[in-house]
């Protein structure tokens, strides 16, 4: 059985470590030759446009998933003529659009912050009223680690906040002055049935996450649940799907999902019995889910921008190391490291004795 | 950094799984060209005795291992005189040969059954005379998975068993009534850190195994543990080890030893903390080790010559499949399955749910 994957970033290479022993293999397709994933399975260096790479996805794959969700519609929708592309069209399309996506929360009853699209100058002072300051401006679509965002704290900023991102379709979005960041990573089969994970809190710095920490006992949970199975429901998906949940208050807002494995599930690799990327390759190909239980406290720290010693990492008791084999730079996710622990106290320690490692300070996400 | 190994098979293939997350990239040798660890790691199709290859290993990788203990000594010492090569020549050539082995345990005061060198027809009375009835004739080198045996169980067989196993060196041992046969796996580091798994109850077939239990609370661990940390600092070991044990009364007899990692100890990819492939990666590379501790009851069922649907083996909750990329043959291990409960019970529920699946009696192993 072969998997086609878009993408061969981190996400794809770590679902091709999970294929092998499931004896699934993956051909990833990913327009870098350097693509991380391609040391783990093959690898068509091609743009996602390419028709040719296309033909062969569709030959050569019984299923096609995808690492990234800014991955042309054209391209999947061309290819799910041919080859099931899981998840689907419909959950891509949603994901990709911040106004679809928000649409999406609000049929099925899903608590958001207060937003508006934003596609003139004209809209910017109808959704300042309606959503007040302070704000965010963000692009509809393509902005990920918060990129193509910009604050809007006073009537002022609107214009120029518009024009830095090139005044292209946007919403504006209420400032949610949270307590805490949570994502929900669940997984559907192709046969309907759902797994949910723990929630994980997560901590970012510079827009980027650096830290996620399993939270099996968080009383958020059921919400989330609830939130995330009506969501896969209604879109009838199929693989991992993580959402993304402020905490405000006694309740829980939508951020956004991303219909793919997720940074903010890589504990799930050592902390649950079965890992985020096992569990999406068993859905896309219509094996049977495993268990999402978490194997007691876990948390994953990411490594943006350099490798820590090796040595050091992996000195700390139950810590795993997880380099992607990139070229170190800044700002780049090269790798992470996930640890365990029988209790809370001991994570926090061990947490801590990585935070410098792995460029946080101590005490993060706590 | 990379790592060579001698032999691309199974375990080969599982090191270079374990390898890449820790930016450890595997360079196998095997004359094979189907040899399964070719799909995960890059693989040089030759002979072990080819020079060029062998050059070709020492001038890319740091530090050589090998996955059987059935490589030629002339070879590893070539490459020993270069770069490093662990585990060592020692303990290599000790493991080998079965005269050799019993002498190192009969050295270090491990107990084992009686037995006594053959070398020609003429030793026979002598070592049955010593060794009793029923005994077991075994060629001194390259038996595995209970080939290069006879059983001896009157004076008359002696000599069919002799001629049956071509007259080549061999050993007579006492047959040993045991009620539990047990392997303990350890790793030791290059700066002499030890460290020590829980046992393993093993049960075979046919001379194959087919089923290993973590068993931690095992009345034997101290003394397995004394054994095996004795043997390793004797050869001054480097990277994981296997000890087979006869469990007599309340005595632990000794069987033999692999210098490698060893089917018996499959159970810890899922099942410990640290898997014996990470660990002995980490070991042979100079990186700390990581923890032995299991995560509670496991369990691992080879896959002897099929490979069962995947999917009634992923419904089984905690079941983790690993299937090595190989053509099915009668006797050939293709794959095992590990699997994980948070109590005895319901483990034994969970490996009889899965023994018809291996092929093997539910209430194996009890």
């Amino acid at each position: 059985m072969k998997v086609g994957i878009l993408g061969g970033g981190q996400l794809a290479r770590m679902l091709a470590l999970a294929g092998h022993p499931l004896d699934i293999a993956c051909l990833v397709v990913d327009p870098s030759p350097d693509a991380c994933a391609g040391s783990v399975s093959e690898h068509i260096v091609t743009g996602y446009d390419d028709v040719d790479a296309l033909a062969r996805l569709v030959d050569e794959t019984s299923v096609i998933t995808y690492e990234f969700e800014n991955v042309a519609l054209s391209s999947v929708e061309r290819l799910a003529a041919r080859v099931p592309v899981h998840p689907g069209w419909r959950a891509l399309a949603t994901a990709r659009d911040r106004v679809l996506e928000k649409g999406m929360f609000d049929a099925l009853g899903i608590p958001t912050a207060t937003y508006l699209p934003v596609s003139s100058r004209a809209d910017l002072s109808a959704a300042i009223e309606k959503c007040g300051l302070p704000s965010i401006l963000k692009t509809r679509t393509e902005g990920y680690d918060g990129k193509g965002q910009a604050s809007v704290n006073s009537v002022d900023d609107a214009l120029p906040a518009w024009r830095s991102l090139g005044e292209r379709p946007a919403i504006l979005e209420s400032r949610v002055s949270f307590e805490r960041e949570l994502s929900v990573i669940a997984v559907r089969g192709r046969d309907g049935n759902v797994r949910v994970y723990p929630l994980a809190e997560n901590t970012h710095m510079d827009g980027i996450l650096r830290l996620s920490v399993a939270r099996p006992e968080d009383p958020m949970h059921g919400a989330a649940r609830g939130y995330v199975e009506r969501l896969m429901h209604a879109l009838d998906y199929v693989g991992v799907v993580a959402l993304e949940l402020f905490v405000d208050g006694d309740q829980l807002l939508a951020n956004e999902f991303a219909p793919r494995v997720h940074n903010s599930g890589h504990w799930t690799i050592e902390g649950a019995v079965t890992s985020q990327f096992e569990n999406h390759l068993r859905a896309v190909t219509g094996l049977p889910l495993g268990s999402t239980e978490a194997l007691g406290p876990a948390a994953m720290l990411n490594l943006i921008g350099a490798v820590p010693e090796r040595r050091d990492v992996l000195r700390v008791p139950s810590a795993h190391l997880h380099l992607y084999g990139k070229t170190p730079r800044p700002g780049r996710k090269v790798g992470h490291i996930t640890v365990r622990a029988d209790d809370q106290g001991t994570l926090r320690a061990r947490v801590d004795a990585l935070s410098g490692l792995a460029g946080v300070w101590p005490g993060i996400g706590l």
